[in-house]
């Protein structure tokens, strides 16, 4: 089914910001066979949002998402604009402000009037619940268009999509399209697509897309005839398995938890250039108090030697960015935290600090575990946030690899 | 002027790739006086192309900039399609080939047939000239709308843009924009805007935009005249003050890492449900090591004890999401790192482990320099990470606080 979008806001237009909502949207209504034929920003007045939406629906389409100005203030006039289009006369919510008012006073702030505009609901058009956020969705049909309203705030309209606007799509669309993705890392773009090529040649009817960032290339399979799909996965599956770790929209750091949870190991970080990141992305995973111990960011060398035993003689002959001194640290603070596992990096993560011998971007990566304490060498030669998240990617990667 | 961008290719609406040369656009001209009015992305069919150009020349804009499928394969129909429409015969340009022939070969490939569509040249509209690339722009006008051609590929749309199209813009353009943007934290945009009203109604010649994020809100005052424009900036910043921490582009923990370093202060972290999150911020910014000494993640209650000196007592009689553990790792971890000041987390940052006395979302900050010692008390209800990552401004604001 087709599908538009139109992004409403100054913001996306004055060089703000970044419309990542689009992106996010465009992949997730792919496997209800929704097609994304155009999107549009414009910016917040009544007579943009009237003049793109006339322009889409002329153009028959099947769904017409909006998203954007549903907040309180002056300028946000997403709703009033539809209530307007559509000839609708919204009512007042009572019950609805009065939870409102109520949620306010739990996060410690008064309610604003200004926040009234935000209980209105439409008489004509349903109302798309938003269960983390003060702006309620609208939901219109017009000939043969859907037209969807939602909250610009990624993480609200995100929530929106998956209770409301997928199912929908999803009961909207005749046709499935078969689809799964894989997500590789540890391998460039070009050399995943010389492996794949033979399969690319064989199966036409298939489409398969390579989705490449620096921290990993992802393998997009679909296809609208089933027959078959079963066969070239597991076919796809065999080339890619030294680099997969997972589908879908799945983290690394969600599958090694995973892995340490069914292996009941746990972990420690010893993080020096990657000054906490490793922690952070660990600890974004629910749960993961049970497998990791937590960490020391050690970020000078005197916090290497004191709370990590990094030997003094270690760092003066070799170096704190050093194999030895990556091995030290991983045995330290699998020592220091009674963790099984023991991971530690430390690197040069730019833009200053490299010499000809230790470039920007160079990296050891120390793992220990009972007998096995290994070193990995890297050099990755990015940016200074580039450098510390692949580090971590890489860091993250390796632990997988060792629990499988 | 009025200004829209047009971007050409199914990439940019199957979920492939995100758009970022809008945003870039969208900055440049507006110093200019450029204003970007509406931007949309589109297929490479040229029926699509024809249409947009239709719609949005319909609407005397002043500009359009198109970019995108001006490369050398079957998909690349943009030149093709735009000298249609121009009713253009373009030809052949032996010259051109002859350098792109020479430009192949000092690179070490034959150049293939295919970039045969690239040598040609517009008869009516002009050449807008590549020197890093293979693929030039074009330059139409249809009524008084300006219609320029540019490849997607960032590097070469950039330098095209500032040889050429940014310059015409200025030629073109009889006015010129003020503009600043304030980046605030710690204050909903209800409140903001209740206080800034005043100034809003007073100066109706000014734009102030209103960019909410859950992390704090970013303000932006432009204004086509350029009087009064500083006091208008005074009177606004007296009044957000409190609030402000940077302009433009610049993050918190960039604006932490300044202040620390005039004030010659270092700083440890002592991080529970952030994870690492503070430290990982922290580290982002170049030359940190002078300041930021480390931190202990401790996310285990034997690890607050352990390395932080957090009492049992303490952890065991009011809990490890309590003031009074916020409160000694905070100490702990300066003590720890001998560092000027030790910052700390603690907190439920969900989905699970929240209760009624203590739910998602509470999260205690410890604050220790010298004889200050102050914890402050939070509920957040937000999602996992989003929990995470406020706690991570709250400390930094905090910090930030402290040492002005």
């Amino acid at each position: 089914m087709k599908i538009a979008i139109i992004t409403i806001g100054s913001e996306l237009l004055n060089g703000s910001r970044l419309d990542t909502n689009s992106k996010w949207i465009a992949q997730k209504v792919l496997p209800w066979n929704g097609e994304i034929v155009s999107k549009i920003s414009i910016p917040d007045t009544d007579q943009d949002i009237i003049n793109t939406l006339n322009y889409y629906i002329s153009q028959s389409l099947d769904m017409i998402i909006c998203t954007g100005g549903l907040g309180p203030t002056h300028d946000d006039i997403t709703a009033k604009t539809l209530y307007d289009y559509f000839k609708d006369t919204p009512i007042f919510d009572d019950d609805y402000w009065y939870i409102l008012k109520g949620e306010f006073k739990k996060r410690g702030y008064d309610i604003s009037n200004l926040n009234k505009s935000q209980a209105y609901r439409p008489s004509i058009g349903k109302i798309i619940p938003n269960t983390i956020g003060t702006a309620r969705g609208l939901h219109y049909k017009k000939k043969n268009t859907h037209v969807i309203v939602l909250p610009g705030v990624p993480a609200e309209m995100k929530l929106m999509m998956k209770t409301t606007v997928l199912p929908m799509i999803g009961d909207l669309s005749k046709t499935s399209t078969s689809f799964k993705m894989y997500r590789t890392t540890g391998i460039p773009e070009s050399h995943l697509y010389e492996k794949l090529l033979p399969l690319i040649n064989k199966y036409s009817e298939v489409d398969i897309a390579f989705l490449p960032s620096f921290l990993g290339v992802d393998i997009r399979i679909s296809s609208k005839i089933n027959k078959d799909f079963d066969k070239i996965n597991n076919q796809l599956f065999l080339i890619i398995e030294d680099y997969y770790y997972a589908d879908n929209e799945i983290e690394l750091e969600e599958v090694v938890a995973m892995l340490l949870t069914d292996t009941n190991l746990s972990i420690a970080t010893a993080e020096s250039c990657t000054g906490g990141l490793i922690g952070d992305r660990l600890t974004n995973v629910s749960g993961v108090s049970n497998i990791y111990k937590g960490g020391v960011i050690a970020y000078s060398n005197q916090m290497k030697i004191n709370l990590l035993n990094v030997k003094e003689s270690t760092i003066s002959q070799y170096g704190a960015v050093s194999e030895q001194t990556a091995k030290e640290m991983a045995i330290g603070v699998q020592k220091k935290f009674l963790s099984d596992i023991g991971i530690s990096t430390t690197g040069i993560a730019g833009p200053t600090g490299g010499t000809n011998k230790k470039p920007i971007g160079l990296v050891y990566i120390g793992f220990h575990y009972k007998k096995i304490t290994k070193v990995y060498k890297f050099n990755f030669r990015l940016d200074r946030k580039s450098n510390k998240m692949i580090t971590s990617q890489a860091a993250l990667n390796i632990i997988r690899k060792h629990l499988l």
